[in-house]
């Protein structure tokens, strides 16, 4: 049996390699386009940030040596132009030679990628991807070119502040280029709700990034690009990070059924509408693990993973794709970003019944050195008690937490059950009450009916409704900075000055949310109507920020 | 209604907060017998160290603070006696003014914690527990005193290898302090495997340590402690670590029911067999997640949870307590050692079927900087492939996989389903496919047949029955370092020498287990009977090294 792959790298070759271990006899052939069948695209952005030196360290595999480890036959530069179906063949390209050939196969398997921008609307300085090997020679060409010329240090717009747009826009600063950063929608990393984003957006411009929320490119000039906000940033480059999308146009003209956004439909075992040709990777539509719909998340792990069961499928010992959850990182100079699952933002789309809880916990025991502040965020549903998402923000331990929320929200943990999980402690690894179960606290208080919370963005509607707001937090906190018309109350005054309190209904709130939780307890015990401001005045004064933008970030 | 709480610090302080929240009304009196009723136990070591600098950091609350906040009536230095359950009160001691008084309740929680040790067979030298501020001031001030009137740095015995010894020792050695670490046992650290353990001891005698195994205290002279090995090893202070149990002697008086080493019996509820009497923390049995047993497991984040479940259980709002993994975490100077669930050692006294599985995964892809090796090992059940427990050794990213372990075990997530877990990637952080993916993968292999291992303790009996071993690595990796008598056949050259090979049963290994398994799978599909070794030459070194003992890692 003969397996033809289209595409290398992540999808490509982890079909290819378990293919062999499962298959001595099979003849396996691998076409890439490109000059490199097997290298490590996550890190292209950092090879350019020069914090990995030695390209060779990208080049994962060549075709020499996957020829003696596993007998693949990998043709390099060889462009795969058609599929017939009906005759199962591919017309081939050798670019090198540029004669064409046609090769048969038995099955087929697509891991044809995803493409970000159009890179068209930049032309005027020289535009780029940021996804392959030639990629990163092109750029830090270019960026070397200007340092050799040019007196002013090197300028570059980054268009899309998605994951590749961080990591570019981070590693040009490192090089010491001058970034601009051009964004379409009103948020930078749309995956995240806004409040979530604020801090991110802080961090752009704590390390002198250019962000222009709302804004695209409209035209390339002879001075440089103009802007929709009619200003002219000269540039000289242009890495275009935009709008990801399956490169699915092969599959198309092959008649292979397309769906959400251009993505390859596949069953549960990575087959197309073509029971011999399967497809991985990228350009391959997912099941969403919430809502069973598809759903395209670009992400290596699942790459590989479906890469995997698609030579299980091929060799006869198929197993089902577990859905994908969406479970995603980005560092974004000295912040950690992560999230599962859905936002806050397609919930309200999809209209679909949630609750929130923010909180602001330390990544370790606070009084063990390093410890630093995060922001974590967890979407419940309110019936089910089950997490729907999560999204965090901060510094170490992000990622530890984003995988155990992962997992547990996989396993059908609920929010509440996030209170009982197990985890390590010893005070510089996290604390006795981990940042996990201190979210699950918070979680079944909610889901008992013990605490009420009320949100950042809800604020301001209730207090036109007569609410009366309550700082519970010491007068010095209060004094360093609090909500405009909040009445302060320190918590440890409170029990005592009761009769101070107005009748009317009460928000109360601290810095982070714990303090008011127990402040709110209080007072509802002694007949107050009171609710706990999710989150505080670090979540409060976050969807402040991002409503304001990049201005009030400076 | 009146709850009494003996004991303060995670679990009686959890209880008494927890209390307050859910009844304002209630009467909460907390008798600690130390001079501070919270504080931060699990920092003590890294204040000897001198990594915490800040005393005052360690000690968070004061009973003015919990007075203010929530209503609590603590009285340190109150020494409880004895419980009288029929009259319901406690018999108590004011230890700075000396009068005893009775103080009835209507509800107890006795949160009275572990000790280490018996500190009496060290007598000769100023000996200490590390448990308490009295504890590191005693210990702090000895350092300092031999500090300014000895020549020779300050000496120190620590006994016992467990977390506290272990800590012990490491902060002893950041203030300059000589330490012999005195074990009992045959290797450092027993909740692990020998060959786990091993990398441990080559920690610390990498850092200086004089470690002892299979020795204990035999008398004290006045020029030092003689130990069992029939050393003599002078000390200016010793910290014994060894031996941690549970301070019961309270509830055994009242006839209290105890279980193993003496642990407090307590329902789902953390109520005793007394309905009105409620225990919780490092004195109280828990219920084992694998077998449902008693066992005892000294966590803080344990006494924190039970803690809350016992004020919940008073209140009127029971909720059951989830059963008990055993998690935990320690710092060993530049290694972090993790593990949940239960080891192999144990598994094979419980006469248990199981499944061992060794990976030496890097932190994050190889290619970013700063990557550390681990090793990994994970315990599976092989009818069900339910995990039954993981430890992990190496640097940074170990907590983070525990974690998920622990998680996915809480779960009821296979061995073979880790695989699937979709965890949070980009290069700083982890893998494509993750060292839990990874793991994941080598135990859907040995569940579906794909793969056989043999393990590390089990190759000198398949050689010695006539098995040949295939050294599949490089020749260079084989020069530096292999196993006696090992054939070398690199993987890369083994499809075109198959003709070398004997036709007898053989064994395969590389560096990890990852080539191992490529040609093992490779071997078997020409024909040949081929097992791979389990973890590689890496598991393997490392369990002839806990063979030999501290002697090999000079």
């Amino acid at each position: 049996m003969k397996t033809v792959i289209i595409g290398g790298v992540a999808g490509g070759m982890s079909a290819a390699t378990r293919l062999r271990r499962l298959d001595e006899e099979a003849t396996i052939v691998v076409f890439e386009r490109g000059g490199y069948v097997s290298f490590a695209n996550c890190g292209l952005p950092y090879f350019v940030g020069g914090v990995i030196t030695e390209r060779s360290s990208l080049l994962l595999q060549t075709p020499d040596g996957l020829a003696a480890r596993f007998r693949l036959d990998v043709r390099i530069r060889h462009d795969v132009s058609a599929i017939d179906r009906v005759n199962r063949t591919v017309r081939v390209t050798d670019l090198s030679s540029g004669t064409t050939f046609d090769e048969p196969y038995d099955r087929l398997i697509l891991a044809t990628g995803a493409a970000a921008g159009d890179l068209e609307g930049a032309a005027g300085a020289p535009t780029f991807s940021l996804r392959t090997i030639d990629d990163i020679d092109h750029i830090t060409a270019t960026i070397d070119a200007v340092g050799t010329t040019a007196t002013a240090p090197a300028s570059a717009i980054v268009i899309g502040a998605g994951f590749i747009g961080l990591e570019a826009v981070e590693n040009l600063r490192r090089r010491g280029v001058q970034v601009t950063l051009v964004q379409r929608g009103p948020q930078v990393f749309s995956p995240l709700d806004p409040e979530m984003a604020s801090p991110v957006l802080r961090e752009l411009v704590a390390h002198g990034i250019d962000v222009r929320l709302n804004t695209t490119v409209a035209s390339a000039t002879a001075e440089g690009l103009l802007l929709s906000d009619g200003s002219l940033v000269r540039a000289d480059l242009v890495i275009d990070a935009s709008g990801v999308h399956p490169q699915s146009e092969l599959a198309a003209a092959a008649g292979l059924a397309l769906g959400e956004s251009g993505g390859i439909v596949v069953d549960e075992f990575q087959r197309t509408n073509d029971p011999d040709v399967y497809a991985v990777g990228d350009g391959v539509l997912k099941v969403d693990s919430l809502d069973g719909g598809d759903t395209l998340v670009t992400m290596a792990g699942l790459a590989n993973r479906h890469g995997r069961a698609a030579a299980d499928s091929i060799a006869g010992t198929p197993h089902p794709a577990a859905p994908a959850l969406g479970t995603a990182i980005v560092g974004v100079f000295d912040l950690t970003v992560a999230l599962t699952g859905w936002s806050e933002s397609r919930l309200v789309a999809a209209n679909r019944s949630h609750r929130v809880i923010h909180t602001h916990p330390a990544s370790h025991a606070s009084y063990y050195p390093g410890a630093e502040q995060m922001a974590m965020k967890l979407l419940v549903d309110p019936d089910t008690d089950r997490i729907l998402g999560a999204q965090i923000v901060g510094g170490q331990g992000v990622d530890k937490r984003i995988d155990v929320i992962a997992v547990a929200m996989t396993a059908g943990i609920t929010a509440s059950g996030l209170k009982d999980l197990e985890l390590a402690y010893a005070p510089q690894y996290g604390s006795a009450k981990d940042p996990i179960n201190q979210i699950g606290y918070v979680a079944d208080n909610l889901h008992s009916g013990l605490g009420r919370n009320i949100q950042w963005h809800e604020l301001e509607q209730a207090r036109e409704a007569g609410t009366v707001l309550i700082d519970v937090r010491t007068s010095a906190e209060f004094s360093a900075g609090h909500i405009p018309g909040a009445l302060n109350l320190p918590i440890d005054e409170l029990r005592e000055r009761l009769d101070e309190l107005p009748l009317t209904s009460l928000i109360v709130h601290c810095q982070v949310g714990q303090r008011g939780h127990t402040a709110a307890r209080m007072l509802v015990q002694h007949g107050f109507d009171a609710r706990n401001l999710d989150g505080g005045y670090l979540t409060w004064r976050a969807g402040i920020a991002s409503v304001a933008g990049p201005a009030l970030q400076g």
